[in-house]
């Protein structure tokens, strides 16, 4: 079963609607609920060297960076976590805690279960008022694309450049970002967990236009040589900053800092630097 | 690392408030949002000669059955996988979407990741008015406890009764009872996932009084011998049924099936056919 086979079965089960966001949407008493969830585990979503707060932190960032991607508030996490070790369960929620704490969320329950490999899932809730939630669906020829910061940090670190550490241990969710974004206009919007050409290619699987980057563009990875830096800024994961798309006549969007990298094309392709992007990047982030 | 260890590190980090009920509790624009999650896996959960497409229907219930818990609706339900094979994926998605089609739920969505281990995490938004969420603390001397239907027979079909298995493999969450529950002003409820007893040191846990159960008056797992039917139906996990206590005269609840078992008392304890009853039940389940 690869991606794309296991991409077709859920759509068939639930539904492509419902499947293409970051987040399921649900109209709520007028304004709208976001809700998200995400399974890391150790082998494959813990990088080397992290600590059990930093886990903690990171199962909770994910989930927040989900709901930024729809331009929406955290409201409640909760976390389901199977714990290898007892003494890893304190610092887990607390790391999880602190980062709730920081972008206006409540880490509100969870539950707890004996298993052979540290796995948690944190599933949260957002709100948004209506019509301002911001779906990938929904960027038009002649957009910008955007991006919330520099990438490729937490992949550098996973190769060695330890002054990007602290980016791969504890990203931070762009929840006051995505929120600026969703009330300026953006007209797609998502988080770029897997690397962003991987993201562009979700964006190009959501809409019927194409999507157009120059490399030169973004934001210069430093300390790196430039042909790695190139390299973990189109094809690198784990920095979850936002990827976005909007009218040329809405920008610059003021309170926040983003770069622009590139325009939506009329052409059903990525591209970057003028050639077709190879479908790839550190799927199920990375493995160690 | 036991049990009660645990617990007390998840109060002190989260809250006690928010850690007593079978879901978390927000207020949500006049009414009550209540959400839950639930972590499943293969070793500890999924018994012996279970379909891949029960399993997708378990991991839907247990969780609709904390929402049917607190007498709330079903919204929706996300489900999280870390998938061993392939081939598992189509049965777990179609088996968990029935049971949120029979419930009222929308599967809407979630996140897949490879495991070792199958690992199913369920996370539920459910839905209540204003002032009808039930929660477990509520209960006053003097109100009779209550249960929605037989008890043990998941038990039972663990040891090899196989005409229980249906009970085993695939529980009903009580969802149209909660809300029935809820309207009919039950002072407490909660779904018994662990067994009777454990339930009842749960509800001991939230509130002052005491709980005294006959078990006389339960109803009778049939055959089995007596002897057997008494410890699956008070000991015996998988079941969720609804445990409520409700004053008497509020009695008898229409609409709903039930059997008043005991009553609550002043003194803070459990009793099962007048004697203090050992904490114990099929922690985590069962282990197989």
């Amino acid at each position: 079963l690869d991606e794309r086979e296991a991409k077709q079965i859920v759509r068939e089960v639930i539904g492509v609607k419902d499947t293409l966001d970051d987040c399921a949407v649900v109209s709520w008493n007028g304004d709208v609920l976001v809700a998200t969830t995400d399974m890391l585990h150790e082998t494959t979503d813990f990088p080397k060297g992290i600590t059990d707060w930093q886990i903690g932190w990171m199962s909770a960032a994910v989930t927040l960076s989900d709901i930024a991607a729809m331009g929406a508030s955290p409201v409640i996490l909760l976390l389901a976590i199977g714990l290898d070790r007892g003494s890893r369960l304190r610092p887990v929620l607390e790391g999880a805690k602190a980062c709730c704490s920081a972008n206006g969320a409540v880490l509100a329950g969870g539950d707890l279960d004996s298993h052979n490999e540290l796995t948690i899932v944190s599933s949260g809730i957002g709100r948004a008022r209506k019509g301002m939630v911001v779906r990938r669906q929904g960027s038009r020829p002649g957009d910008r694309i955007g991006i919330t910061g520099t990438l490729g940090r937490a992949q550098a670190a996973l190769e060695g450049f330890d002054e990007y550490r602290q980016a791969l241990f504890q990203p931070l969710p762009r929840v006051r970002e995505g929120k600026a974004l969703a009330r300026a206009g953006v007209t797609s919007l998502m988080d770029i967990s897997d690397g962003l050409v991987l993201s562009l290619y979700d964006l190009l699987d959501a809409n019927d236009c194409g999507y157009s980057v120059k490399s030169s563009l973004l934001p210069r990875l430093g300390g790196v040589s430039s042909e790695k830096a190139r390299e973990f800024s189109l094809y690198g994961g784990g920095d979850y900053e936002l990827l976005f798309t909007c009218p040329p006549e809405r920008l610059p969007i003021r309170g926040v800092e983003y770069w622009e990298i590139g325009e939506v094309t009329d052409d059903h392709v990525v591209l970057v630097d003028g050639e077709v992007a190879p479908h790839q990047g550190y799927l199920h982030r990375w493995n160690q």
